[in-house]
C-alpha cells in the first residue's frame, strides 16, 4: 500500500460540484489500495475577495491578521471537502497547516517551512482515514503564529508533506493536461511533456511557466519526491517531474524541454554608471535593502571615451516603481546619470539539459528569432537556458518561431484548455 | 486601570464599515485607560453562507468538519477587526478561540466550555495590545479538535473569558438599545430596563427574550460578572444583568421585570393516558431518548368514569415531527389513545422576582388576559414568573395587556429597533 499526496488548486474545487467531483478522484485513490492526504487551496475567488475585505479596513494591512485572514479560505474547501468525502462513505478529517505541523519561520505573507511535524496525519491514516490538509499555511516556530506561505504556497505544503511522509508521489492536480512545450495559449501545437527533469523544470518556472513554482520544484528536487502534474477534470497521465524518468518513460532525455515566456517584467537601465570596481555592488545593494528581487542582470562594454557604461536588469513590474525610488533616492551614493524604465518588454527562454552537449541550439535560436523579426534587446543564458529581452508584442511571434525551430511542435491540433493553478 | 471584555454580534460588523466603526469604539475603551479584549462574531450572514455551501456537498455535515468549516466566518471578522484597530494607530492582535484557551468538551456543533487557560490574552494584554478573539469556537481538551459553542456562542465566549480574565464588566454590544419591558416591535410602549437581575433575566431568557440567552446568563450569574448590554450603533447606557444593582442604579427591585413571548413553539398532548403511576415517566423518558428539549408540562386531572388523563407539553417547532414519530413507535409501551400536535400556539410569561411577595400578581395577569379576550390553553409557574398556553394569534394583544396591567408602560412614544443578536 502506497501513501499519496494529491494537491487540489482553487479553480477544482470552484463551488460545491467542484468539490463533489474532487472527493471522487480522492476516493478511488483511496480505493485502489492507497494512503491519501490531500493538500487543498481556497475556493475560487475566496483569497481575492478577502483581500479586498482588509484593502476596505486598511490601506497597508499587517502581517500576522492578514495572515490569520487568508487562512480562513482553506479552512473552508478543507472542512468541505472532508464532508464532502464522508458523504461517500469514506472516512476523512480536515487539518489546519498547524495541525498537520507545517512549521515555519516568523515572516508573515511568506514565511518559510523549517519543520514538518506530521504526528496527527500518521495517526488519521493509520486509522483508516484520508487526510485534508488546508494548503498555504503553517505556524510559526516561536511565536506560535498563523503563518501563510506566499505564492504557490499550496504546492510547496503538498510536496513538504510528501516529503515529510516518505510519499511515493505528489500529484499536483490543476485545471491544465500537465506541463507544456511552451504556453498553448500561445502556441497552438504545444506538446504535453510526459516527463521532465527536476533541473529543467526549474529552468521553465524561473523563466515564466505558471504551472509550478520554482519553490516547490526546489523543495521536490531537495528531496527526491517525484511530482505529477496532472488535470484534476480528466483522467490523463500528466507531466511527471522527477530526477529520472519513472517507469514506461525511461526515454532518452529530449535536448530541448520547452519555451517560455514572461511578460510580467520591467526593465531598469541605470545609464552613464563609472566604470569602476565596487558600482555594480552598490546598484543591487539598494535594490536588495528594498527587499527587491531582481531577475536578469546584463552590463555592456563600456565606451572607451567616457569611461561611462550602463547597466540594465529586470524585475516585476509591481516593484518598477519602488526599485526606482530607492535608486534616486541613493544617485549621489551611487553615482549614475539617468534612469530608464521601460515595462513593455518580454522575455523568450528556450530550457533544456540537452543544450550544455549541442553547441548549435544558441546559434538555431538567434536565428529563429531573427527569421521572425524580432529584435533582442538582452540576452542572458546558463547551462540549461538562453534567455532574451525583446519587446513585448513581438513575444508571441517569438515564443511559435522558437518552438517550430525546435521541433517541438505537435502535430495534433486539437485545442488545450490551459490556466494558472491557484495558488 | 480596569479590564473590559466587548462582545460584538454579527450585525455589529456586517462590512468594512461597521468594522471600521467598532474598531473605532474599540479605541475609545483604550483611550479611557482600559485592557480591552474583545469577542466578536462572524460578519453577518457569513455563517448561513457556509452553512449553506455544507449543505450543497452533503446533507448531513458531519460534526467535526462542520465546526472547522464555521470557525472560518470568525476568523475573517476578527482579522479584519484588528487590522482595522491597527489603521487608527493602535495595537491590536487575534486570537482564534483554540489560541485564547477556550477549552471545551467534545460534542461537535454544541460544545461547552470546561476551562479557559488565557495565557495568550495577558501576555497581549500585557504588552499594551488589544486582544480580539474568535467568538463561538474553542479547542477540544482530549483531541484537539476545533469545536463551536452552537447558538449565542459567541456570548458565552465572551462571558467565559471574562470570567477567567476576573474583568470588571462583560459589555455585550448588539443592535438594540439593551433589555426591554417586553418585545419593542409588539409594545411599542415597552421600556428599556436599566437593570435586572440575573435570576429575572435568566426567566425572561427562557421565556423567549432573544437578547441574551439563557446559557451566557447562567455563565455570568455562576461568576458574578456583571453583563452591560448595549448598542453598537449609539453611546447609550443599555441595561445592566449583574446580581446587585451597580453605582446609581442602587434602586428597589421592581416587582416585574418584563413580559416575555414566544412563538417558536409547538403543543402535544397525549390522550387517553391510563392515570397510573410510571405513565408520565414513559412518555418523557421516550422522548428524552430522542434527544428533544421539552419546555411546559401540564397533566389534567383525570375524568374518574375512564381512569384515563391527558399530558401536555410543549417543544420547539422544529422537533415536533421526531417526538411525534418517537412517541407512535413506542405506543404500545405507553399505552394512549391518540396523539394531538398544535403549533399553533404562544407563551407568554410574566417575570420578576418581586412576584414572591405579591400574591396579587398571578391574579392580575389571568385579568388582563381575560379583559382582552385572550383564552388560556396552558399555565404553568415558577417563583418568580407565570407562563401561559395561548393561540399563536392572540399573542401580541396578550402582551400588550400583560405589559399595561403592570405599569410597564414607557410614557415616550419613542419607537424602538428591535432585532436579534446573531451569535
Amino acid at each position: 500500500m502506497g501513501l499519496v499526496v494529491q494537491k487540489y488548486g482553487g479553480s477544482s474545487v470552484a463551488d460545491a460540484e467542484g468539490i463533489k467531483r474532487v472527493a471522487k478522484r480522492i476516493v478511488e485513490a483511496k480505493k485502489n489500495g492507497n494512503q491519501v492526504v490531500v493538500v487543498v487551496s481556497a475556493m475560487g475567488d475566496t483569497t481575492d475577495e478577502l483581500i479586498d475585505l482588509a484593502e476596505q479596513v486598511s490601506p497597508m494591512p499587517a502581517g500576522r491578521e492578514f495572515d490569520m485572514l487568508l487562512t480562513a479560505g482553506e479552512r473552508i474547501s478543507m472542512a468541505l471537502l472532508a464532508m464532502a468525502i464522508k458523504n461517500l462513505g469514506h472516512e476523512a478529517q480536515s487539518f489546519t497547516g498547524s495541525q498537520a505541523g507545517v512549521i515555519t519561520d516568523s515572516v508573515h505573507n511568506k514565511a518559510r517551512i523549517i519543520d514538518v511535524t506530521p504526528g496527527r496525519i500518521r495517526t488519521a491514516l493509520d486509522e483508516g482515514n484520508i487526510a485534508i490538509v488546508a494548503g498555504f499555511q503553517g505556524v510559526s516556530a516561536d511565536k506560535k503564529d498563523i503563518t501563510t506561505l506566499g505564492r504557490g504556497g499550496s504546492d510547496t505544503t503538498a510536496v513538504a508533506l510528501a516529503a515529510a511522509l516518505d510519499a511515493e508521489v505528489c500529484e499536483i492536480y490543476t485545471d491544465v493536461d500537465g506541463v507544456f512545450t511552451a504556453d498553448p495559449r500561445v502556441v497552438k501545437k504545444a506538446k504535453k511533456i510526459d516527463w521532465i527533469s527536476f533541473e529543467d523544470m526549474l529552468e521553465l518556472a524561473a523563466s515564466g511557466s505558471k504551472v509550478l513554482l520554482h519553490r516547490c520544484v526546489e523543495y521536490a528536487r531537495r528531496y527526491n519526491i517525484p511530482i505529477h502534474v496532472r488535470s484534476s477534470f480528466s483522467g490523463l497521465q500528466g507531466t511527471w517531474v522527477s530526477s529520472e524518468p519513472i517507469g514506461d518513460k525511461k526515454v532518452e532525455q529530449a535536448i530541448i524541454s520547452g519555451v517560455a515566456h514572461d511578460t510580467s517584467e520591467a526593465k531598469i537601465t541605470v545609464v552613464g554608471v563609472p566604470d569602476k570596481p565596487g558600482e555594480a555592488a552598490a546598484i543591487f545593494r539598494t535594490i536588495a535593502d528594498a527587499e527587491i528581487n531582481i531577475d536578469m542582470v546584463v552590463q555592456n562594454v563600456s565606451a572607451a571615451s567616457t569611461g561611462l557604461t550602463d547597466i540594465s536588469f529586470t524585475l516585476p513590474k509591481t516593484e518598477g516603481r519602488k526599485a526606482i525610488d530607492a535608486l534616486e533616492k541613493n544617485r549621489s551614493g551611487i553615482g549614475f546619470d539617468s534612469l530608464r524604465y521601460d515595462d513593455q518588454i518580454g522575455k523568450i527562454s528556450l530550457v533544456g539539459a540537452g543544450m550544455k552537449t549541442n553547441p548549435g541550439v544558441t546559434a538555431g535560436f538567434f536565428e529563429a528569432l531573427s527569421d521572425a523579426g524580432v529584435n533582442i534587446e538582452l540576452i542572458s543564458t546558463s547551462e540549461i537556458r538562453i534567455s532574451v529581452v525583446t519587446r513585448a508584442d513581438d513575444v508571441p511571434e517569438a515564443v511559435r518561431a522558437v518552438h517550430t525551430a525546435f521541433g517541438l511542435d505537435s502535430d495534433s491540433d486539437e485545442a488545450v484548455v490551459y490556466g494558472g493553478t491557484g495558488r
